[in-house]
Protein backbone atom coordinates (compact mmCIF):
# COMPACT_ATOMS: atom_id res chain seq x y z
CA UNK A 1 0.00 0.00 0.00
CA UNK A 2 1.36 3.27 -1.12
CA UNK A 3 0.60 5.53 2.10
CA UNK A 4 1.03 9.12 1.93
CA UNK A 5 0.49 10.49 5.13
CA UNK A 6 0.43 9.17 9.08
CA UNK A 7 -1.05 10.37 12.11
CA UNK A 8 0.26 8.94 15.84
CA UNK A 9 -2.65 8.81 18.47
CA UNK A 10 -2.45 7.43 22.29
CA UNK A 11 -5.92 5.44 23.07
CA UNK A 12 -7.72 7.96 25.33
CA UNK A 13 -9.49 5.58 28.44
CA UNK A 14 -12.91 7.02 28.16
CA UNK A 15 -12.61 5.35 24.08
CA UNK A 16 -12.64 1.94 25.60
CA UNK A 17 -16.18 0.71 26.28
CA UNK A 18 -17.13 -2.10 29.16
CA UNK A 19 -15.62 -4.62 27.09
CA UNK A 20 -12.03 -2.89 28.15
CA UNK A 21 -11.64 -1.99 24.38
CA UNK A 22 -11.97 0.70 22.33
CA UNK A 23 -15.29 1.13 21.27
CA UNK A 24 -15.69 0.64 17.61
CA UNK A 25 -16.96 3.87 16.82
CA UNK A 26 -13.96 5.32 17.67
CA UNK A 27 -12.26 4.29 14.89
CA UNK A 28 -14.46 5.88 12.93
CA UNK A 29 -13.33 9.32 14.66
CA UNK A 30 -9.39 8.24 14.27
CA UNK A 31 -9.82 7.89 10.20
CA UNK A 32 -11.57 11.21 9.99
CA UNK A 33 -9.21 13.11 12.26
CA UNK A 34 -6.24 11.51 10.49
CA UNK A 35 -8.13 12.45 6.75
CA UNK A 36 -8.61 16.30 8.26
CA UNK A 37 -5.23 16.32 9.40
CA UNK A 38 -4.06 15.44 6.35
CA UNK A 39 -5.83 17.95 4.69
CA UNK A 40 -4.34 20.43 6.84
CA UNK A 41 -1.09 19.31 5.93
CA UNK A 42 -1.45 20.46 2.49
CA UNK A 43 -2.93 23.53 3.16
CA UNK A 44 -7.02 22.81 3.57
CA UNK A 45 -8.82 22.88 6.33
CA UNK A 46 -11.95 21.19 6.81
CA UNK A 47 -13.80 23.33 8.64
CA UNK A 48 -13.25 26.64 6.05
CA UNK A 49 -14.43 24.48 3.04
CA UNK A 50 -17.73 24.11 4.85
CA UNK A 51 -17.93 27.97 5.55
CA UNK A 52 -16.66 28.34 1.83
CA UNK A 53 -20.12 25.82 1.09
CA UNK A 54 -17.94 23.22 0.24
CA UNK A 55 -19.04 20.23 2.34
CA UNK A 56 -16.93 16.61 1.94
CA UNK A 57 -18.88 14.11 3.23
CA UNK A 58 -18.43 10.63 3.83
CA UNK A 59 -20.62 8.43 0.96
CA UNK A 60 -19.95 4.71 1.67
CA UNK A 61 -16.72 3.11 4.24
CA UNK A 62 -16.08 -0.09 5.15
CA UNK A 63 -13.97 -1.62 8.03
CA UNK A 64 -12.61 -5.16 9.20
CA UNK A 65 -11.73 -4.99 12.74
CA UNK A 66 -8.53 -7.21 13.19
CA UNK A 67 -6.87 -6.64 16.56
CA UNK A 68 -8.72 -4.29 18.83
CA UNK A 69 -7.07 -1.24 21.07
CA UNK A 70 -6.67 -1.09 24.76
CA UNK A 71 -6.15 1.50 27.34
CA UNK A 72 -2.35 1.93 27.60
CA UNK A 73 -1.92 1.26 23.68
CA UNK A 74 -0.32 3.98 20.90
CA UNK A 75 -0.94 3.51 17.25
CA UNK A 76 -1.22 5.59 13.78
CA UNK A 77 -3.38 5.50 11.58
CA UNK A 78 -1.82 5.25 7.29
CA UNK A 79 -3.78 6.96 4.67
CA UNK A 80 -3.28 6.15 0.80
CA UNK A 81 -5.66 8.13 -1.62
CA UNK A 82 -7.55 7.32 -5.25
CA UNK A 83 -10.02 9.00 -7.29
CA UNK A 84 -12.73 6.90 -9.02
CA UNK A 85 -14.95 9.10 -10.49
CA UNK A 86 -15.75 12.29 -8.41
CA UNK A 87 -14.92 10.26 -5.40
CA UNK A 88 -11.92 10.22 -3.39
CA UNK A 89 -11.34 7.02 -1.82
CA UNK A 90 -9.02 6.61 1.30
CA UNK A 91 -7.82 3.73 2.33
CA UNK A 92 -6.66 3.80 6.06
CA UNK A 93 -5.23 1.11 7.94
CA UNK A 94 -4.57 1.33 11.44
CA UNK A 95 -1.29 -0.13 13.21
CA UNK A 96 -0.82 -1.08 16.81
CA UNK A 97 2.62 0.36 17.87
CA UNK A 98 5.47 -0.23 18.14
CA UNK A 99 4.59 -3.91 17.21
CA UNK A 100 3.19 -2.51 13.88
CA UNK A 101 0.29 -5.05 13.99
CA UNK A 102 -2.95 -4.42 12.09
CA UNK A 103 -6.19 -3.44 13.71
CA UNK A 104 -8.36 -1.83 11.08
CA UNK A 105 -8.44 -2.16 7.61
CA UNK A 106 -11.04 0.69 6.08
CA UNK A 107 -12.07 2.60 3.02
CA UNK A 108 -13.85 5.22 2.94
CA UNK A 109 -15.43 7.28 -0.11
CA UNK A 110 -15.98 10.42 -0.18
CA UNK A 111 -17.66 12.90 -2.37
CA UNK A 112 -18.26 16.57 -2.08
CA UNK A 113 -21.20 18.75 -1.65
CA UNK A 114 -21.21 22.37 -3.18
CA UNK A 115 -23.54 24.51 -2.22
CA UNK A 116 -25.63 21.12 -1.36
CA UNK A 117 -25.12 19.90 -4.95
CA UNK A 118 -23.08 16.70 -5.75
CA UNK A 119 -19.78 18.00 -7.28
CA UNK A 120 -16.18 17.34 -8.42
CA UNK A 121 -14.31 20.00 -6.66
CA UNK A 122 -11.56 21.59 -8.28
CA UNK A 123 -9.90 23.02 -5.09
CA UNK A 124 -9.08 19.46 -3.59
CA UNK A 125 -8.30 17.85 -7.67
CA UNK A 126 -6.12 20.83 -7.66
CA UNK A 127 -4.49 20.01 -4.11
CA UNK A 128 -4.46 16.20 -4.71
CA UNK A 129 -2.94 16.50 -8.23
CA UNK A 130 0.53 15.32 -7.31
CA UNK A 131 -0.98 11.81 -5.35
CA UNK A 132 -3.91 11.10 -7.95
CA UNK B 1 -37.08 21.56 44.03
CA UNK B 2 -39.63 22.84 41.82
CA UNK B 3 -38.83 20.57 38.74
CA UNK B 4 -40.44 22.12 35.70
CA UNK B 5 -39.68 19.49 32.65
CA UNK B 6 -37.88 16.00 32.23
CA UNK B 7 -36.95 13.44 30.11
CA UNK B 8 -36.42 9.80 30.34
CA UNK B 9 -33.45 8.00 29.28
CA UNK B 10 -31.77 4.69 28.94
CA UNK B 11 -28.26 4.22 28.91
CA UNK B 12 -26.46 3.09 25.79
CA UNK B 13 -23.71 0.77 26.50
CA UNK B 14 -21.33 2.67 24.77
CA UNK B 15 -21.55 5.32 26.78
CA UNK B 16 -20.03 3.19 29.65
CA UNK B 17 -16.27 3.25 30.26
CA UNK B 18 -13.76 0.43 30.94
CA UNK B 19 -15.06 0.39 34.78
CA UNK B 20 -18.50 -0.52 33.67
CA UNK B 21 -19.93 2.36 34.68
CA UNK B 22 -21.19 5.74 32.37
CA UNK B 23 -18.19 8.32 31.73
CA UNK B 24 -18.58 10.70 33.41
CA UNK B 25 -18.82 13.36 30.28
CA UNK B 26 -21.64 11.38 29.01
CA UNK B 27 -23.83 13.24 32.29
CA UNK B 28 -23.18 16.47 30.62
CA UNK B 29 -24.34 15.41 27.24
CA UNK B 30 -27.80 14.00 29.45
CA UNK B 31 -28.32 17.49 30.58
CA UNK B 32 -27.57 19.28 27.80
CA UNK B 33 -30.17 17.24 25.27
CA UNK B 34 -32.30 17.63 28.35
CA UNK B 35 -31.86 21.20 27.98
CA UNK B 36 -32.68 21.33 24.12
CA UNK B 37 -36.03 19.21 24.36
CA UNK B 38 -37.23 21.41 26.97
CA UNK B 39 -36.42 24.37 24.56
CA UNK B 40 -38.38 22.76 22.18
CA UNK B 41 -41.21 21.85 24.27
CA UNK B 42 -41.26 25.56 23.87
CA UNK B 43 -40.86 25.65 20.83
CA UNK B 44 -37.63 26.81 20.26
CA UNK B 45 -34.91 25.23 18.47
CA UNK B 46 -31.30 25.37 19.64
CA UNK B 47 -30.31 25.03 16.14
CA UNK B 48 -32.43 27.74 14.64
CA UNK B 49 -31.25 30.22 17.58
CA UNK B 50 -27.73 29.58 16.15
CA UNK B 51 -28.88 30.03 12.61
CA UNK B 52 -30.53 33.07 14.02
CA UNK B 53 -27.00 34.26 15.80
CA UNK B 54 -27.90 33.75 18.92
CA UNK B 55 -25.72 31.38 20.38
CA UNK B 56 -26.57 29.76 24.27
CA UNK B 57 -23.49 28.76 25.74
CA UNK B 58 -22.31 27.01 29.05
CA UNK B 59 -20.79 29.65 31.26
CA UNK B 60 -20.16 27.69 34.39
CA UNK B 61 -21.13 23.84 35.83
CA UNK B 62 -20.31 22.24 38.30
CA UNK B 63 -21.43 18.54 38.83
CA UNK B 64 -21.62 15.72 41.79
CA UNK B 65 -22.11 12.49 41.30
CA UNK B 66 -23.84 10.07 43.60
CA UNK B 67 -24.42 7.02 42.46
CA UNK B 68 -22.98 5.73 38.93
CA UNK B 69 -25.17 4.66 36.17
CA UNK B 70 -24.29 1.25 34.62
CA UNK B 71 -25.25 -0.85 31.37
CA UNK B 72 -29.36 -1.57 31.18
CA UNK B 73 -30.10 1.25 33.74
CA UNK B 74 -33.10 3.78 32.97
CA UNK B 75 -32.76 7.39 34.58
CA UNK B 76 -34.36 10.50 34.15
CA UNK B 77 -32.93 14.37 33.75
CA UNK B 78 -35.08 17.04 35.64
CA UNK B 79 -34.76 20.50 35.04
CA UNK B 80 -35.34 23.36 36.80
CA UNK B 81 -34.74 27.27 35.79
CA UNK B 82 -34.28 30.90 37.66
CA UNK B 83 -32.42 33.97 36.18
CA UNK B 84 -29.41 35.56 37.98
CA UNK B 85 -28.99 38.69 36.14
CA UNK B 86 -28.07 38.01 31.91
CA UNK B 87 -27.51 34.10 33.19
CA UNK B 88 -30.33 31.32 32.87
CA UNK B 89 -29.46 29.34 35.78
CA UNK B 90 -30.26 25.34 35.69
CA UNK B 91 -30.99 23.13 38.13
CA UNK B 92 -31.09 19.30 36.56
CA UNK B 93 -30.55 16.48 38.56
CA UNK B 94 -30.27 12.83 37.23
CA UNK B 95 -32.41 10.25 38.87
CA UNK B 96 -32.22 6.25 38.38
CA UNK B 97 -35.20 4.50 37.53
CA UNK B 98 -37.48 3.20 38.97
CA UNK B 99 -36.02 3.46 42.42
CA UNK B 100 -35.12 7.15 42.25
CA UNK B 101 -32.09 7.16 43.50
CA UNK B 102 -30.29 10.32 43.23
CA UNK B 103 -27.13 9.50 39.90
CA UNK B 104 -26.26 13.63 39.25
CA UNK B 105 -27.07 16.60 40.93
CA UNK B 106 -25.98 19.64 38.23
CA UNK B 107 -26.28 23.36 38.50
CA UNK B 108 -25.41 24.81 34.62
CA UNK B 109 -25.36 28.58 34.28
CA UNK B 110 -25.63 29.75 30.62
CA UNK B 111 -25.36 32.96 29.11
CA UNK B 112 -26.31 33.86 25.53
CA UNK B 113 -24.18 35.44 22.75
CA UNK B 114 -26.03 37.42 20.28
CA UNK B 115 -24.03 37.67 16.94
CA UNK B 116 -21.14 36.96 19.42
CA UNK B 117 -22.06 39.76 22.07
CA UNK B 118 -22.38 38.44 25.25
CA UNK B 119 -26.42 39.86 25.72
CA UNK B 120 -29.32 39.85 27.64
CA UNK B 121 -31.96 37.38 25.33
CA UNK B 122 -35.34 38.81 25.07
CA UNK B 123 -36.32 36.10 23.50
CA UNK B 124 -35.57 33.43 25.62
CA UNK B 125 -36.98 35.72 28.46
CA UNK B 126 -40.16 35.90 26.82
CA UNK B 127 -40.41 32.17 26.34
CA UNK B 128 -39.31 31.64 29.89
CA UNK B 129 -41.34 34.10 31.52
CA UNK B 130 -44.21 32.04 32.80
CA UNK B 131 -41.39 29.94 34.51
CA UNK B 132 -38.63 32.73 35.96
CA UNK C 1 -35.58 -7.00 3.43
CA UNK C 2 -37.85 -8.99 6.71
CA UNK C 3 -36.94 -6.76 9.45
CA UNK C 4 -37.62 -8.65 12.90
CA UNK C 5 -36.85 -5.29 15.16
CA UNK C 6 -37.36 -1.76 15.66
CA UNK C 7 -35.66 1.02 17.54
CA UNK C 8 -37.21 4.73 17.24
CA UNK C 9 -34.51 7.96 18.07
CA UNK C 10 -33.99 11.72 17.87
CA UNK C 11 -31.01 13.22 17.02
CA UNK C 12 -29.18 14.54 20.22
CA UNK C 13 -27.73 18.36 19.38
CA UNK C 14 -24.34 16.85 20.74
CA UNK C 15 -24.07 14.45 17.85
CA UNK C 16 -24.08 17.17 15.44
CA UNK C 17 -20.92 18.07 14.05
CA UNK C 18 -19.77 21.33 12.65
CA UNK C 19 -21.38 20.62 9.67
CA UNK C 20 -24.61 20.67 11.39
CA UNK C 21 -25.24 17.11 10.68
CA UNK C 22 -25.22 14.13 12.69
CA UNK C 23 -21.21 13.03 12.59
CA UNK C 24 -20.58 9.61 10.60
CA UNK C 25 -19.21 7.78 13.40
CA UNK C 26 -22.91 8.25 15.66
CA UNK C 27 -24.66 6.14 12.93
CA UNK C 28 -22.42 3.42 14.43
CA UNK C 29 -23.72 4.04 18.00
CA UNK C 30 -27.42 4.33 16.90
CA UNK C 31 -26.96 0.16 15.55
CA UNK C 32 -24.85 -0.48 18.24
CA UNK C 33 -27.55 -0.03 20.80
CA UNK C 34 -30.18 -1.06 18.15
CA UNK C 35 -28.31 -4.51 18.60
CA UNK C 36 -28.02 -3.93 22.43
CA UNK C 37 -31.71 -3.68 23.04
CA UNK C 38 -32.74 -6.36 20.27
CA UNK C 39 -30.90 -8.64 22.42
CA UNK C 40 -32.23 -7.24 25.94
CA UNK C 41 -35.76 -7.71 24.37
CA UNK C 42 -34.84 -11.61 23.98
CA UNK C 43 -33.67 -11.62 27.26
CA UNK C 44 -29.80 -10.66 26.94
CA UNK C 45 -27.80 -8.36 28.36
CA UNK C 46 -24.14 -7.15 26.45
CA UNK C 47 -22.55 -6.19 29.69
CA UNK C 48 -23.76 -10.03 31.34
CA UNK C 49 -22.51 -11.67 28.55
CA UNK C 50 -19.21 -9.77 28.72
CA UNK C 51 -19.08 -10.80 32.37
CA UNK C 52 -19.95 -14.60 31.71
CA UNK C 53 -16.73 -14.08 29.29
CA UNK C 54 -18.71 -14.08 26.07
CA UNK C 55 -17.89 -11.26 23.88
CA UNK C 56 -19.85 -10.12 20.65
CA UNK C 57 -17.55 -8.33 18.37
CA UNK C 58 -18.05 -6.56 15.23
CA UNK C 59 -15.89 -8.15 12.67
CA UNK C 60 -16.49 -6.30 9.80
CA UNK C 61 -18.88 -3.25 8.86
CA UNK C 62 -20.07 -1.35 5.86
CA UNK C 63 -22.21 1.44 5.45
CA UNK C 64 -23.93 3.44 2.91
CA UNK C 65 -24.58 7.20 3.99
CA UNK C 66 -27.72 8.45 1.62
CA UNK C 67 -28.88 11.33 3.93
CA UNK C 68 -27.85 13.37 6.77
CA UNK C 69 -29.82 13.46 10.21
CA UNK C 70 -30.32 17.16 11.33
CA UNK C 71 -30.88 18.75 14.78
CA UNK C 72 -34.79 17.84 15.83
CA UNK C 73 -34.73 14.67 13.64
CA UNK C 74 -36.74 11.68 14.99
CA UNK C 75 -35.26 8.06 13.11
CA UNK C 76 -35.44 4.70 13.29
CA UNK C 77 -32.85 1.99 13.35
CA UNK C 78 -34.44 -1.12 11.77
CA UNK C 79 -32.68 -4.65 12.41
CA UNK C 80 -32.65 -7.92 9.88
CA UNK C 81 -30.38 -10.88 11.19
CA UNK C 82 -29.48 -13.67 9.33
CA UNK C 83 -25.84 -16.33 9.66
CA UNK C 84 -23.19 -16.96 7.93
CA UNK C 85 -20.81 -19.62 9.46
CA UNK C 86 -20.00 -18.21 12.96
CA UNK C 87 -20.97 -14.87 11.91
CA UNK C 88 -23.95 -13.04 12.93
CA UNK C 89 -25.10 -10.67 9.66
CA UNK C 90 -26.90 -8.02 10.87
CA UNK C 91 -28.44 -5.54 8.40
CA UNK C 92 -29.44 -2.25 10.14
CA UNK C 93 -31.24 0.23 8.33
CA UNK C 94 -31.73 3.98 9.44
CA UNK C 95 -34.98 5.64 8.56
CA UNK C 96 -35.71 9.50 9.12
CA UNK C 97 -39.45 9.61 10.64
CA UNK C 98 -41.84 10.75 9.53
CA UNK C 99 -40.93 10.49 5.50
CA UNK C 100 -39.46 7.33 5.77
CA UNK C 101 -35.91 8.39 3.74
CA UNK C 102 -33.01 6.38 3.81
CA UNK C 103 -30.64 7.63 6.34
CA UNK C 104 -27.90 4.57 6.40
CA UNK C 105 -27.92 0.98 4.99
CA UNK C 106 -25.50 -0.90 6.99
CA UNK C 107 -24.12 -4.70 7.25
CA UNK C 108 -22.33 -5.32 10.38
CA UNK C 109 -21.16 -8.79 10.76
CA UNK C 110 -20.43 -10.13 14.17
CA UNK C 111 -18.43 -12.61 15.93
CA UNK C 112 -18.53 -14.20 19.52
CA UNK C 113 -14.87 -13.91 21.78
CA UNK C 114 -15.85 -17.14 23.98
CA UNK C 115 -12.95 -16.25 27.05
CA UNK C 116 -11.18 -14.87 23.78
CA UNK C 117 -11.25 -17.74 21.40
CA UNK C 118 -13.48 -17.19 18.79
CA UNK C 119 -16.38 -19.24 18.65
CA UNK C 120 -19.72 -20.38 17.67
CA UNK C 121 -21.96 -19.59 20.64
CA UNK C 122 -24.62 -22.13 21.64
CA UNK C 123 -26.21 -19.30 23.58
CA UNK C 124 -26.93 -16.85 21.26
CA UNK C 125 -27.54 -19.54 18.81
CA UNK C 126 -30.52 -20.48 20.91
CA UNK C 127 -32.24 -17.25 21.46
CA UNK C 128 -31.98 -15.98 17.82
CA UNK C 129 -32.41 -20.07 16.69
CA UNK C 130 -36.82 -18.45 15.55
CA UNK C 131 -34.97 -16.41 13.48
CA UNK C 132 -31.90 -17.25 11.74
CA UNK D 1 -0.32 28.37 40.33
CA UNK D 2 1.34 24.95 40.61
CA UNK D 3 1.20 22.93 37.41
CA UNK D 4 3.28 19.90 37.92
CA UNK D 5 2.32 18.00 35.00
CA UNK D 6 0.83 19.25 31.07
CA UNK D 7 -0.13 17.35 28.17
CA UNK D 8 -0.37 18.90 24.60
CA UNK D 9 -3.65 18.36 22.53
CA UNK D 10 -4.86 19.74 19.01
CA UNK D 11 -8.96 20.14 18.12
CA UNK D 12 -10.71 17.00 16.84
CA UNK D 13 -12.51 17.98 14.00
CA UNK D 14 -15.78 15.24 15.33
CA UNK D 15 -15.44 17.02 18.91
CA UNK D 16 -17.58 20.52 17.68
CA UNK D 17 -21.00 20.72 17.38
CA UNK D 18 -22.94 22.19 15.59
CA UNK D 19 -22.14 25.75 16.84
CA UNK D 20 -18.79 24.98 15.32
CA UNK D 21 -17.18 25.30 18.68
CA UNK D 22 -15.54 22.26 20.93
CA UNK D 23 -18.33 20.78 22.44
CA UNK D 24 -18.53 21.43 26.86
CA UNK D 25 -18.35 17.14 27.35
CA UNK D 26 -15.14 17.13 25.62
CA UNK D 27 -13.46 19.93 27.89
CA UNK D 28 -13.93 16.78 30.45
CA UNK D 29 -12.62 14.19 28.40
CA UNK D 30 -9.47 16.71 27.73
CA UNK D 31 -9.45 16.66 31.61
CA UNK D 32 -9.98 12.94 32.20
CA UNK D 33 -7.16 11.78 29.83
CA UNK D 34 -4.73 14.43 31.13
CA UNK D 35 -4.99 12.74 34.68
CA UNK D 36 -4.84 9.29 33.14
CA UNK D 37 -1.38 10.41 31.45
CA UNK D 38 -0.25 12.18 34.57
CA UNK D 39 -0.98 8.34 36.43
CA UNK D 40 0.89 7.08 33.63
CA UNK D 41 4.04 9.20 34.06
CA UNK D 42 4.49 8.03 37.65
CA UNK D 43 3.92 4.21 36.47
CA UNK D 44 0.18 3.71 37.30
CA UNK D 45 -2.80 2.82 34.68
CA UNK D 46 -5.97 3.80 35.58
CA UNK D 47 -7.09 0.56 33.89
CA UNK D 48 -4.30 -1.64 35.77
CA UNK D 49 -5.71 -0.09 38.63
CA UNK D 50 -9.50 -0.98 38.13
CA UNK D 51 -8.35 -4.63 37.99
CA UNK D 52 -6.88 -4.68 40.93
CA UNK D 53 -10.26 -3.53 42.48
CA UNK D 54 -9.24 0.42 42.35
CA UNK D 55 -11.50 2.13 40.96
CA UNK D 56 -10.87 6.12 40.97
CA UNK D 57 -13.74 8.39 40.18
CA UNK D 58 -14.88 11.72 40.23
CA UNK D 59 -16.74 12.94 43.54
CA UNK D 60 -17.74 16.59 41.88
CA UNK D 61 -16.46 19.00 39.38
CA UNK D 62 -16.58 22.69 38.54
CA UNK D 63 -15.76 24.34 35.40
CA UNK D 64 -15.39 27.73 34.15
CA UNK D 65 -15.89 27.87 30.44
CA UNK D 66 -13.70 31.28 29.26
CA UNK D 67 -13.31 31.00 25.10
CA UNK D 68 -14.54 28.22 23.27
CA UNK D 69 -12.15 26.15 21.22
CA UNK D 70 -12.26 25.66 17.43
CA UNK D 71 -11.23 23.56 14.33
CA UNK D 72 -7.44 24.10 14.16
CA UNK D 73 -6.78 25.25 17.23
CA UNK D 74 -3.97 23.59 19.72
CA UNK D 75 -3.96 23.37 23.63
CA UNK D 76 -2.88 22.31 26.58
CA UNK D 77 -4.06 20.69 29.78
CA UNK D 78 -2.03 21.33 32.90
CA UNK D 79 -2.94 20.22 36.41
CA UNK D 80 -1.84 20.66 40.02
CA UNK D 81 -2.83 18.34 42.83
CA UNK D 82 -3.75 18.66 46.51
CA UNK D 83 -5.64 16.35 48.95
CA UNK D 84 -8.43 17.14 51.04
CA UNK D 85 -9.26 14.54 53.83
CA UNK D 86 -9.59 11.18 50.87
CA UNK D 87 -9.86 13.45 48.16
CA UNK D 88 -7.39 14.13 45.61
CA UNK D 89 -8.48 17.82 44.24
CA UNK D 90 -7.36 18.02 41.02
CA UNK D 91 -7.07 21.59 39.13
CA UNK D 92 -7.04 21.46 35.97
CA UNK D 93 -6.64 24.40 33.46
CA UNK D 94 -6.54 24.37 29.32
CA UNK D 95 -4.66 26.83 27.76
CA UNK D 96 -5.16 27.86 24.11
CA UNK D 97 -1.69 27.46 22.31
CA UNK D 98 -0.16 29.37 21.65
CA UNK D 99 -1.53 32.61 22.47
CA UNK D 100 -2.20 31.21 26.27
CA UNK D 101 -5.87 32.41 26.98
CA UNK D 102 -7.41 30.74 29.07
CA UNK D 103 -10.38 28.25 27.76
CA UNK D 104 -11.60 26.71 30.78
CA UNK D 105 -10.31 26.41 34.67
CA UNK D 106 -11.74 23.64 36.29
CA UNK D 107 -11.69 21.27 39.81
CA UNK D 108 -12.01 17.94 39.78
CA UNK D 109 -12.52 16.05 43.56
CA UNK D 110 -11.68 12.49 42.95
CA UNK D 111 -11.93 9.45 45.50
CA UNK D 112 -10.99 5.81 45.51
CA UNK D 113 -12.91 2.76 45.55
CA UNK D 114 -11.31 -0.22 46.81
CA UNK D 115 -13.39 -3.40 46.33
CA UNK D 116 -16.35 -0.83 46.18
CA UNK D 117 -15.48 0.89 49.17
CA UNK D 118 -14.40 4.57 49.46
CA UNK D 119 -11.12 4.19 51.02
CA UNK D 120 -7.87 6.43 51.45
CA UNK D 121 -5.67 4.74 48.88
CA UNK D 122 -2.46 4.21 50.03
CA UNK D 123 -0.94 3.03 46.41
CA UNK D 124 -1.56 6.75 45.06
CA UNK D 125 -0.40 8.47 48.26
CA UNK D 126 2.75 6.61 47.69
CA UNK D 127 2.67 7.57 44.00
CA UNK D 128 1.55 11.23 44.98
CA UNK D 129 3.81 11.94 47.90
CA UNK D 130 6.42 14.37 46.46
CA UNK D 131 3.70 16.23 45.45
CA UNK D 132 1.17 16.47 48.00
Amino acid sequence: MNYIFELPFRVRDYECDLQGIVNNANYQHYTEHTRHEFLLSRGVSFASLHERGIDAVVARLSMSFKTPLRSGDSFVCRLALKKEGIRYVFQQDIYRLPDERVVVRATIDTVCLINGRLSDCPELNEIFKDVL
